[in-house]
């Protein structure tokens, strides 16, 4: 068994993930070298996994472990940047072979699919969190940001949406702290699906990659369509209109949720997604990266200046045509 | 009263630290944009503070706020690179305006005093720790590494070593918590000066930027000098002999702990002095780098072929010539 940190580095993280010729130096030193080429820019993000957080206490150490480097894999695919270097700062209450052998697995193997390496970070003993801090590269000036759309843009997303808030909600149900969600006509490989939306979210990096030729702007979707859309809207200095009928919906999801699908979808975080902005007649290219990525991309909207809307912020939601408004409760038609 | 994270990263975090022009793009995005340059490798490391693991539950927000980000400095200083874009985890578990501001305050001095820019980060609730990751920049080929030494260069100390892990035993009996330990002569203003080496650790930046001309190999003395120096020897290959006579001491150190100040030298960690070795011949090198940096540079033992030593593995103390044996406990004889 493992006790000392460096045990646990030399046994678990020691050549985690892929080789890489620009990392001078790994693992081992008081930083790690990277040579980061003269026509790139680095992107550098970090995000956090708190127990009772951003995941239920038990939790799977294999999805933790992938779903801690796939957020930050995230973020460098909404800049449209391509995932170089990580590094991993680990509390954890024990060391536990078993857990940390789960942990390891499923950061490693979604680092070598977007050949990562891990180059540094550091264990303390303290409440499980996970914080993993991830450099890309990206073409100088090309990089995708929030900022950048414009009036007469549509507004699209990749995927499905509501899937993880929904095996979230399922997750928990299982796990016994509530009541289980209506699965109303949800198959039992739905479940799973779903459930698996939330544990292995999947980063949509060749797609963010392949994004910098069209998109005026991008976004990935971890605290739901409506937060982040505003976001998006918000550093373009734009409004849009959203046509929830459009929202891509996952047929497990419709099984599972029935009519509180596209709620879920517009609230419910964890996705991600990319949502982004392309200036019109742009299908043509969109449909061909669709193609090349395997990625479904869906319209969901048209943005407008950014002072046309004079009530109920900077995102307009429809239904057939109708301005809806929404809370947390659900949907209202406007101002009932 | 700041309650979302949003609100939060407005009022302290947004625009903390320097500001740089190879800043691309800062805060507010999915991930920062930075500019290296072409004649510079990445230098790229993390460290993270957690409650009652690295400091004690009630300390100065604002010492923390210095400590987290002093001890990342001190990593990219034993690189003998320049600091230049941080990135700061955070987890809380409330909201308080009162801790945030001096938090911030720690932080931003040290920060701005080095020329880092804060560029991202995130912000979470839970049990108070604080995580921090900080990119430096190296001339390309000329970073210091803990590999490198051989035998016959002298190994050397900045600063003076004990003082942090003697300021951390009184701050511990200060709050309560422990008997006080012996503060012998120590006056008032000396023990406030060991409180403050724990509290306000100084990064050596300046002075690993200057022995990239002639140091060996470098490390920074974050777990004790044994322990540190020892990774040195084993990253090099090689043996060393430490008189332990030659250690810097201070004199509120000696004060405060008499004839124990050796072993919490040897033993205490928290110093982020910088331990390093050179070619015999330089001193004169040394000498020039003491007085630019105005730091206390001291030879404090010489390297050996790695296989020299039969017996206390890669580092021999001595004192007065006797090779002594040392353990947590203190100093024997070697043998006895």
């Amino acid at each position: 068994m493992a006790t000392s940190e460096s045990q646990i580095i030399d046994l678990y993280f020691r050549d985690l993930g892929a080789k890489r010729a620009d990392t001078v130096l790994g693992i081992g030193d008081d930083a790690a070298l990277l040579r980061v080429p003269a026509e790139c820019e680095l992107a550098l993000t970090t995000d956090a996994l708190i127990e009772g957080v951003h995941f239920l206490p038990g939790a799977s150490p294999r999805a933790l472990g992938h779903r801690a480097l796939a957020v930050n894999l995230s973020d460098i695919a909404a800049m449209g940047a391509t995932p170089a270097w990580a590094l991993l700062s680990l509390n954890l209450p024990a060391a536990d072979d078993d857990w940390l052998r789960e942990f390891v697995a499923g950061f490693g193997a979604l680092a070598q699919r977007h050949r990562v390496a891990l180059v540094g970070g550091n264990l303390s003993r303290g409440a499980l969190s996970i914080t993993v801090q991830l450099a890309g590269l990206v073409p100088a000036g090309q990089a995708l940001r929030r900022a950048g759309a414009r009036a007469g843009d549509e507004l699209y997303l990749s995927g499905s949406v509501g899937d993880a808030a929904c095996g979230l909600a399922l997750l928990r149900a299982a796990g016994g702290g509530a009541a289980a969600p209506a699965t109303a006509t949800a198959t039992a490989a739905e479940v799973v699906w779903l459930q698996q939306r939330f544990e292995y979210p999947t980063p949509r990096v060749a797609l963010g990659e392949a994004l910098r030729e069209v998109a005026s702007a991008c976004i990935d979707v971890s605290d739901g369509v409506y937060v982040d859309v505003t976001r998006l809207l918000a550093a373009s200095g734009c409004a849009a209109t959203l046509e929830i009928e459009r929202l891509p919906l996952s047929q497990a999801l419709r099984h599972a949720r029935g009519a509180d699908a596209a709620g879920l979808a517009l609230s419910g975080g964890e996705d991600y997604e990319l949502c982004f902005c392309v200036a019109p007649g742009r299908a043509g290219s969109l449909a061909a990266i669709a193609e090349h990525t395997g990625q479904a991309l869906t319209r969901i909207g048209t943005l407008q200046a950014g002072g046309a809307l004079k009530a109920g912020g900077a995102l307009t939601l429809t239904a057939g045509g109708t301005v809806m408004q929404f809370s947390a409760s659900g949907f209202d038609h406007f101002g009932n």
